[in-house]
């Protein structure tokens, strides 16, 4: 027997409309490409939204289309969000950082029928000129006056439209369809470090309840009293859903464009009054130190999100001095992306400033939809302690069950209605949630894993070394062991007997390297992580200058 | 092209599954019937709500099937709550303060397979028992000792069971199932002022999608750091949500049972450390009494919802004085129940402490998620100004399409789409909504509207006048025209003239009533509101003593 409520869709336009109707008035302000900033409110958002609607018809779209962008934060790209999944196509938002090839491969795969691009991208589409001339429509996010002067784009995409002509000409009337929330809304490629990249296809509904989702109070909690300045990319996994999210309670909107740097970033916290905001460390790096370089206070901010990649406790600890309160998060393409937020229960605030901090150093705990299973190598549930490694598996409403248009995935395959994250991790009784390494980096030595990640940073305290990595190495006896591999600082020498008298007291004797490798670089990827892959390679074919027969 | 995320239904299960999963330690704490306090947590919560599943199966009970609960807020309701709906079958809570003819028709109209009742409500199952002796079961909820004894029951229910004994005899491991996230989870009639009672059919998808709204900031915002106490009953409209919005987050959570004066709220909040608090007026009033009256402040509590009736600015201005944020909110049966919340925006912090609480007074403004529109007589939408009246319709994914097993209700069939809320609202550039009359008691003179209720509170402030009623006259001229009916204090005199002069100045002149009746009583109806039904009939017939004759 069925409910008698009404059957009314989650749909990301209903989102916009929710913001014009009861926010309308609220700001959306913008860096621009162009330079300086441009204002206006959710009203006008919504006012030329629908204009880009009108204009996409125009060029021939159909339900499903995928519509490429290559942009930075800001005004345009926000109506590109609503405006094309509005309308029943897909906002395919595409990462400018991935190498030239990934974004071919990419434009290609997705079968991207339009490709709007902000100035900034001008060499990528000349670069790919050739491969975009068949597209219905490459259009710069620009007006008249600052369209690019290329003769390369003149001769090769003589048809490039420009922005606000395109949509100058169309009325500002458009009624949002109204279909079955399932249907894609949104496609995000992961910039993955082996193989190509893969497709996430979003849905209106994945999207609509991972922004209500998030909008909890333990998640991110929103409301229109904040002022939010997502510096986590549009074009990368929806800016964590904040252009949903923000829009969805009539948060005032900042978007901070391209300039990413500390003076810029303070500036137009303290010029818009900035409440919250989210990013990545990186960011933060560098504004903390150029306010510490300049001796500045935040005014107005209360609250960072910091996920990407794991927070430093002294991240968190310089934000605290500044009066900022700190939420680390977690999530990954596959997961749109929030997965776990690390909001402390009332039980902690009696914990040691020392133990708080530890705690706010892990990933944290799933919010109400998300569901983890962390499992060992016989898919059995490993113990809430804290201390058991096993391998994450996460199920939930915005979690992907496949990739577009791919071959069925073992992350997916692996554990039937479950995502191999592809991360080994602890949770403890309370579901806090802690990454302690990647599933193909940690090393199995006898049964029990071992954290690579654990041991590097045990390694990179030592005085002499200067970078290190954990790799495993087979061993016929335990399955795998553990040997390190490090790159010292000019004129030290460091023995395998220097090593065991570091691990000493520091790990269980089982999980100290059996071996230490010096070699005078390590191998990275090209977003600047050690490269495992190649770190192994070394060792397995004995490159480098191993201490295995030196010392004790 | 449907996006490719995981088919996950949402599920009144999924709640609890995540409670026990992520806050198994957090508590839910009771008030009993039988006296004293009770204490678990939520981990024991999902194991006897797993026990009371498989006791519902053995019963017999299939998919769809309604058990009615007449029960106080406590943890034994809580597990009929996730029991009971998580199973598949419907939770059709009754509420105890109807007449019992009217819970009689509600069982009937139900069709219940099952009744629940706690041990306050022996004398209505003593007196419903023949009706109640084909049920597959009638269940007291209570252990062996307490079981009641009744020689009424011992005859004509002889199979009456007990809660403790029918759940300790099963297993406490049972897999919820997964279906359809459209299936009915709990039903609730309407106590209409008119009428039999209408069933509002709730599913596991607007139970799940109101209680994640609700948990916005904005709307009542629980955080895992909350203490909450539901003083609104869980056996009407889900005790607006919370039931279902705390163990979402991993609140603890607070359950009064059957005391609910002044002195018993009190004790209860200081005891537990409550921080959140729902109910109506009529609570909040003996709470804040008895608190002047023994000179006592709160230590804990932060935030309060009230809503149910609208609520005087006073009743706001005394809470914020002990240090107690005040949120109005707005729902009916209809709509899960929660619509609007009075939650100020950014520009209100800047107004007169004076008309930030005449905002505060209003209803409020949507959460996302719910839609409305204000229509004139013509459908028309009146002007967002503040002062434009119109009748209030809403759509949303937890607002009824239809009533349970009845015909077609003006109410869904008026708007196609829209649910028409019988209110007459005015709605200003914000979405801020104000109630200010309902649609049957507004007064139409000249394609005006005339507040029913504006007049009413004029009249009610003349120190001659006890109570005071405004009804609709039909007028060959006019369409209608309002008449003032009213009791006199002790003594008092009171003419038209008298009455011309009070309003003067305080309405426009086409509002002032054309007539003032006197009545020695004023008729009510069972739930304290006046019978404006019966006043009409007073004025139609010409009983009471008319002043039409008398002064200019």
């Amino acid at each position: 027997m069925f409910g008698t409520m009404m059957d009314v869709p989650l749909l990301v336009s209903s989102i916009l409309k929710h913001a014009e109707a009861y926010h309308g008035d609220a700001e959306v302000v913008s860096a621009t490409v162009e330079g300086g900033f441009h204002r206006y409110s959710y009203a006008d958002l919504a006012k030329r939204s629908r204009q880009l609607a009108n204009a996409l018809a125009r060029l021939g779209l159909k339900t499903g289309d995928r519509v490429g962008t290559l942009a930075w934060n800001g005004y345009r790209h926000m109506e590109l969000y609503y405006g094309v999944s509005g309308s029943g196509f897909v906002c395919h938002t595409i990462n400018p950082r991935l190498f030239r090839e990934q974004i071919a491969y990419i434009i290609e795969h997705a079968g991207d029928s339009v490709l709007f691009f902000d100035l900034t991208f001008q060499p990528i589409i000349e670069e790919l000129a050739d491969q975009l001339k068949n597209l219905k429509a490459v259009v710069a996010m620009a007006d008249a006056a600052h369209m690019p002067k290329s003769a390369i784009l003149d001769e090769k995409l003589p048809g490039l439209k420009c922005y606000e002509i395109l949509i100058a000409a169309e009325p500002d009337n458009f009624d949002w369809p109204t279909f079955d929330e399932n249907i894609a809304s949104g496609l995000c490629y992961t910039s993955g470090t082996t193989g190509d990249p893969k497709g996430v296809l979003y849905s209106h509904r994945s999207c609509v309840l991972h922004a209500m989702a998030i909008n909890a109070p333990d998640a991110l909690g929103l409301s229109a009293n904040d002022v939010v300045c997502p510096i986590v990319p549009m074009f990368h996994v929806n800016a964590w859903g904040l252009p949903f999210a923000a829009p969805m309670v009539g948060a005032k909107l900042v978007l901070p464009g391209a300039r990413l740097d500390g003076a810029s970033l303070y500036a137009l916290f303290e010029a818009e009054g900035v409440s919250f905001t989210a990013g990545v460390p990186t960011v933060w790096l560098g504004l903390l130190d150029w306010m510490d370089d300049h001796a500045k206070e935040f005014n107005f901010l209360k609250r960072v999100v910091i996920g990407g990649s794991a927070v430093p406790a002294i991240m968190i600890s310089r934000f605290h001095h500044k009066g900022v309160e700190v939420r680390q998060a977690w999530g990954m393409t596959e997961t749109s992306p929030l997965g776990l937020s690390a909001a402390l229960k009332p039980k902690h605030h009696a914990l040691s400033a020392e133990d708080r901090l530890a705690l706010e150093c892990k990933q944290g705990r799933p919010p109400f939809g998300m569901e983890f299973r962390v499992v060992d190598g016989e898919g059995r549930e490993v113990a809430h302690d804290g201390k058991s490694f096993g391998s994450m598996l996460v199920r939930g409403p915005w979690v992907a069950a496949a990739y577009f248009n791919a071959a069925p995935n073992s992350a997916h395959e692996q554990h039937p209605g479950w995502f191999n994250t592809g991360d080994v991790v602890t949770i403890d009784k309370d579901g806090f949630i802690q990454i302690v390494d990647r599933t193909k980096d940690v090393v199995k030595s006898g049964g029990e894993w071992i954290s690579s990640i654990d041991l590097e940073n045990i390694a990179q305290a030592h005085p002499d070394i200067q970078e290190a990595a954990i790799v495993a190495r087979p061993d016929t006896r335990w399955g795998e062991r553990p040997v390190l591999v490090a790159v010292l600082k000019p004129g030290a020498i460091f023995s395998r007997a220097d090593m065991r008298a570091h691990y000493e007291g520091k790990v269980s004797k089982w999980c100290v390297p059996d071996d230490v490798v010096i070699v005078s670089e390590l191998p990275h990827t090209s977003t600047g992580k050690l490269s495992k892959k190649d770190i192994r390679q070394i060792v397995s074919e004995g490159l480098g200058e191993a201490f295995t027969d030196l010392g004790s």
